[in-house]
């Protein structure tokens, strides 16, 4: 058993996008195990979730274990980190434990792209950003290496932090703008964490695909709920996104049914389901799943250097 | 972060006894978060089952990893493998690893113990034991600590193991005997991965408490349905205990209503339930609380000795 601590040498975005996407496709084929993943309440407003799989193409299988903690922050801690323990299908002995705090940031801004990827088909793309933090960073970065950016426009609850983010992408025309201006875009991309709808109907024109990536607990929504009425929705896991996705809300309230569930990410890969017409609105509803945990891990495996562990 | 190898220095059972007793007191009041294990099925014969939970009177968070390889003997392997990820219930860091394949045993041994104490009024009693492995050995240890044993009457399928197991613990007056002979005593341990009944209703004598410990998994069970319609069944989770306990063939078939569970150990600990006479026979359904992976984890961190590993 081998502890990777993977401070450095993270896989590239061409490598994780690749990855992502064929874990992405396993699940649009059914070819994987994935309970909905678990969560535990903490105290001090964190929780932590359990996220086991088994994705037989890739012959691993292991479980992510999350934490969010939004108070981290002021303590110098991240709000969330992650370890992957990955375990010997034919034996069940655990051969890895993965720092999975930066991977996790990572599958989840390839899925983001992924996302992008098949349900935009204008080409090069304007970016809007609502959130201008970690993952913000994560889906840029992955959405440039599977689309063409030409502008990104970027709002942010604290305008310091749009302009910093701005300054940061200023090699794809980033500007920081109101919020109606970043939802005026063809791929908008929401990540913040949000208890209520922040992103209008109004402001949202024909043709958009947006990744709601901010909602992973029950409770959170980004959206205003009449999008849902008017978009294409697809999902990554429908359990999950029931219980914590951006449509948690809506479905609790029996404002959204789930059956207006227009498909899974993975059966949008496989060519099974797609945006109806150039002008739709389309929304990849993103929750985060275990088996892109154990996609990238198994890229840490191949590459990474680990410290030799006795055991059992 | 520390990785804790527990390769010795194991706690005693006098400690394992009372920390899992008192994880049980927490379970019965309801003190604790324990969503259900979570199973995952690999190649090969095998699963892995997910452990979450929080008990916060001991400040401890964390999920037990586990798997089951029945051909894992052939290949020189234990056939279960265990690794405990403790997070801090503050920030949610994980703050330590630990292996917990030999404390599986223990805690699984401790469980049982305080079943037979709390539902066994005879002392000293005659242990009887189906089934003569490593749980087999952990029952009667921690029964020890709990009770006065003065005899053990040992079956098992492979006649060498149960004498083999009879002369280790022949400070016990243990012999090995027919599987008949095995059922008549005070208090029955049932520990074989068997998928029928081997344990036929006519065997069991009014009084006897069974700790029924073998069935973990869709499937499995030991017992004679016949056994349940006369006794009074308490499971160690009701959720956990239908899913893959003794009683999860029976109530899978609709043979076994699970109205009819007595209740809980931990209301028993707590002297909310209990036997209702002497000549009852009483049935603890022991599936395994990752609550106890938690109590005996805590114990390793009070003593053990950890390699530091960086994170995050």
């Amino acid at each position: 058993m081998k502890y990777y601590p993977v401070h450095t040498g993270y896989p590239s975005y061409a490598e994780v996008n690749l990855a992502i996407e064929a874990a992405f496709a396993e699940h649009g084929r059914g070819g994987v195990q994935m309970p909905s993943k678990v969560y535990v309440t903490l105290i001090e407003n964190g929780d932590f979730r359990t996220m086991p799989a088994y994705l037989p193409t890739l012959d691993i299988a292991g479980v992510k274990i999350v934490n969010v903690h939004p108070n981290n922050r002021a303590k110098g801690l991240p709000t969330v980190m992650a370890l992957t323990i990955i375990l010997d299908v034919k034996t069940g002995i655990p051969t890895a434990i993965i720092n999975a705090t930066e991977l996790t940031a990572l599958r989840t801004g390839a899925g983001g792209a992924i996302a992008a990827k098949y349900l935009m088909p204008r080409k090069p793309v304007t970016l809007g950003l609502v959130g201008a933090g970690r993952q913000a960073g994560a889906q840029v970065e992955a959405t440039a290496t599977a689309l063409e950016i030409d502008e990104i426009r970027v709002w942010s609850r604290a305008q310091k932090s749009a302009e910093a983010f701005a300054s940061r992408y200023s090699g794809y025309n980033a500007r920081s703008v109101s919020i109606e201006r970043a939802c005026d875009c063809d791929v908008l991309i929401t990540t913040t964490p949000s208890v209520r709808p922040i992103v209008m109907a109004d402001w949202i024109h024909e043709g958009t695909h947006i990744n709601a990536i901010g909602a992973d607990a029950p409770g959170k929504q980004e959206l205003d709920p009449a999008i849902l009425d008017i978009a294409e929705v697809f999902v990554d896991d429908p359990g999950q996104a029931i219980h914590s996705g951006e449509i948690n809300v809506p479905v609790s309230t029996g404002r959204y049914d789930p059956a207006q569930v227009a498909g899974t990410l993975g059966e949008v890969v496989i060519g099974k389901k797609g945006r109806s017409s150039p002008d739709a609105v389309t929304i990849f509803d993103s929750t985060g799943l275990a088996i892109q945990d154990l996609a990238i891990a198994a890229l840490v495996l191949q590459n990474g250097e680990g410290y030799e562990l006795p055991f059992p």
